[in-house]
């Protein structure tokens, strides 16, 4: 291992001594921890708060316990500089600008660590719930799985970007839209929202900000939103959005707010072929509706080709009334046919 | 026009008298149609029946009215033969195998039009809704939107096709679904499912049927589902699921019945990364979690080009513990970062 | 019809009195044609020059011929208003700004009609070639075909952007590259490149200019690009793309100028998993190298479910090296395995 | 480690002892390695053959050689079962059945590692280059890159899937090729493209399959191509190929065979939209001709945002042919319009 000659012994850290409802939150001094083998030890500048930090105190959701881990310190947007290095790591060297996300480490072998899901693995630890977290100034990461800061980004900016910046970029580009399309933010200016607004203005997109108060509707317009609508204010927040949007709707919808109102509405904002994106929420629901015609000409064509053969139930002519009837009650297998 | 010589006056058609919940619907002789110099006439063998058809004449849906139209006729799966061609219509001649679609005609020059979304052009005529349907023997149809029929599909066939096999290609295509993965189909034995289940099949899709029944279950089982669920008799069903679909839950899950109960149970079926696809339903929403490692490296990147600037504020390590109350309480602007 | 009180019976125009090699183009009086019934007649404000129009006039390209249509006037880049409105068009009405494209009509019904392909249509006529072209100063379009030019962008815009905007914009649509990615463009300052750059500007792509002399590095760096390389002075425009672009080279290069170099240089400035887009060339060739662990785990699943078979000849380890020799000799039937 | 008790000293092995163009491969015993921490030793019942081999023996490619890493055992293509596990490896035991890649290991945290294209990561570790192969029958693996074999899939079928059916799978993957889809594969019969058949026919297209001789038809044919071209037999493989699918040519050709002729044919054989995929090529190359009616109302939306400016020179009508003329000349800066 090599290590920075000066590590102190100890280091300062937010430590929960009580969770739950009125968890205890204090500044201690700690043992600054060695880093493992294929470990770097980090010494972090600053942290980032981040809402989650308070639902693994408060122990207010139906997730693993930080207590039942032995970890005393949340927080997951940490930027620093590595201070150790463990014997086996390669790539990384003493004085390299690093940070920890959201995500410690993962298993890297399973379906989903293979296919950009690695969020997701089941062998996934949390920072600051399964492993002692950036409340914590000296922190150790996996090498593999450290980040590293660019130049030109700052630390105080860095720890923001590892969680909402990057999971701002994910929803749009799940979100396939593209230049010249109309994207709705409802929180835009919220922590998550306004990262969002930059990222769809980096890529062209027109943006309308949905939020509350003359203060975001400052921030929307100044990052870029061509119009924002306060939601206290409007009587008719998808008419309004319709109206914006040529008349059509909006090409997509971000839900960045937790509100479930921004569910509901999010719908009726959409022209068609229209999305909504609910960033935090797994999974993904498409509506479909008919087939164009080209769908058509692939369906026959798999007809023809004795892929496709629909089951019916044949009636002649004049009995297309009393086959209608039978439709209605239910009573039909397949589809039904008549033959003129 | 060309037209077969010995076309009759009239023919025969199931014509609505009277609309409403308690629609009647009687067989009549009616006028042939004339086409119109880019319009084609068919000759119907047969038309297929749809719930659509009961849903215009009853008038239970929000939609336009046959009355308004002056249309008699519903239906939309049509099949037959061409006997007569418009004066300036390229391509079609006498004799040739046709049908008509759920679309009679669409606009051609919009953003839908344009995209493959033309069904819902705002100028879309639905057939036997705005114009005379397939319950007529004799129909129009404008040429360039008129189909043809495949030799090797027949014309009982064809019908069906048009309608429930073609929105099941459209739906299963924009799943995005591939070879090996698991789809299941709520409504799996109807007469939209059992075409879900055949072209799911063809691309290679590992199939779990689920609908009531023995003769359900014999459908799906002999048209290639692995296994099949009776959701009468499941204690659980998206465990069922879960548990055949190599335990981690289905890739997709196409909810065909109308039930609203297939809408709830379908996400909990879904692995990490699974999608729901709603047929019949428009808008598409895609759920979006935190963002992976390479999402993260693109937030950075962005940053340090200058694209991305969190909105933050700034608090020292010891007022930790006072900022997380901050946090708690919604008192901050942006994002909150401790400086250790 | 309905018509503009005041139109004229001849108008201005470019007539080819003589095609092939030394062409000759003069300015004649010819007369204004009469829009058909689902046609509409522009009377054009400007018309673009293409070097296509001289490829139609010198008969270079082993394309149709102008003479064999009976067209005397080139062009597809025109721009200006409605005067004359056919008895079946809906949706245009005299005065609207149009314009016409170098595609004047499609068949609208077959698959690539449908796929958004509709430029390749067999039935498509080439404006300039196979009819009228805006040489002219009033030329007919179907309705269904003209474009509405948008307000804020003036008849001289206008023209140059259906023909090489709509082209770069298609380009940089199919190669997918996206927000942060490198995009070179050989031949950036011409016709079609300057508009390139501006699209993936806007698209939030990084990009490096490739042309020659200092007035193409202006507008180059004027336009957005983050780099410019005169190839009549680089030593090896590879090695300096890559240099840019992370040291890795781009991610995507799109070759505009027609000559043969751009095409042998550009694969070398890719990075892994980078595309070369070639503006004018019909097919695409993918690259596709070993597969990825998520692709071994998919071929191994199909495998399991009897899919897979692979054809292979057994040997025992101690006839190894004879059996690399029969490999060496492509003797082997499918693949060799040695058994241990 | 847990390591199973009778592990041996000494296993058999092929063992390289000169290198080259007259390379020497004999039977050796040698030493049966130790796993390290994260390692498992896998025993070996079957290793696969490959092309590869030979090309890294006769150090006839410009890539590393294996003298230079101290490996004397080429190969790629190993089956058998875990025989030792490193002390910190989770999810494996002795008894699981294991093999290795062509790829024996990667640094898991690059841009290529992270996106699925993991081979070629910088510090990829070929299997039986840099490391060992599986000639020799005991061979460790770093546990996280190991895989795992299904039930179902026995050792001789394993092996050549690990490395010719990934990819295949890959390749077809990459093409986005769909059911009912034509596919060509130029060498069929072969070990890579006898694996593309089988997966493409499982995807449900449509495959013709060309390569030479009575015996790969056979292959091809039972396998499921709907037809067979020989190449030492037809006159025309372009015109074959079209003729069979749908007179208009197929939507995917791959080049499966290291000759070249494959290459230059290929983009014949296709139709428009269509792709040719070069198995065993890593750059892609798109090609893209005129936009459509829909990239037009991208492109002139972009412009009437101001997001697009053509650069052009104004001309008079009068002054057309000289315009025509320095355009033919190459003296028209940005586009050249012209005033009626």
């Amino acid at each position: 291992m090599h290590t920075l000659s000066q590590l102190p012994e100890t280091c300062k850290a937010g430590v929960v001594s009580k969770h739950g409802p009125d968890f205890e939150l204090n500044i201690e001094h700690v043992p600054v921890p060695q880093p493992g083998p294929d470990q770097i030890l980090i010494k972090l500048n600053v942290t980032g708060l981040c809402y989650s930090d308070i639902h693994y105190m408060l122990e207010d959701l139906p997730l693993p316990r930080m207590r039942d881990y032995d970890v005393s310190s949340p927080g997951h947007e940490g930027a620093g500089v590595v201070v150790a290095v463990g014997q086996d790591v390669k790539g990384w060297k003493i004085g390299d600008r690093a940070e920890v996300a959201p995500t410690w480490d993962t298993c890297m072998s399973c379906e989903l660590c293979a296919t950009d899901l690695e969020c997701h693995c089941s062998q996934a630890v949390p920072t600051g719930l399964k492993v002692s977290g950036t409340y914590q100034q000296y922190i150790t990461s996996p090498a593999r799985y450290a980040s590293r800061i660019p130049d030109n980004v700052d630390d105080c900016a860095a720890g923001p970007i590892m969680c909402s910046g990057s999971t701002m970029f994910r929803a749009i580009r799940e979100s396939n839209l593209s230049v010249g399309q109309w994207a709705v933010f409802i929180g835009a200016g919220g922590g998550v929202g306004h990262m969002g607004i930059q990222i769809a203005k980096a890529m062209g997109m027109r943006i309308i900000g949905i939020d509350a108060g003359s203060e975001k509707e400052k921030i929307c317009l100044s990052l870029g939103c061509e119009a924002f609508i306060d939601f206290t204010k409007s009587k008719n927040l998808c008419d309004d959005v319709r109206t914006i949007a040529d008349g059509k709707g909006a090409h997509g919808v971000f839900v960045v707010a937790s509100a479930p109102a921004g569910y509901k509405v999010a719908p009726r904002m959409l022209r068609i072929g229209g999305v909504v994106v609910c960033v935090g929420m797994p999974p993904s629901v498409i509506g479909s509706l008919t087939g164009s015609r080209q769908d058509t000409a692939h369906a026959l064509s798999m007809a023809a080709r004795g892929l496709l053969r629909p089951i019916y139930e044949h009636h002649d002519i004049d009995e297309l009334p009393s086959a209608v009837q039978k439709l209605r009650q239910g009573r039909v297998n397949g589809r039904c046919v008549v033959m003129f």
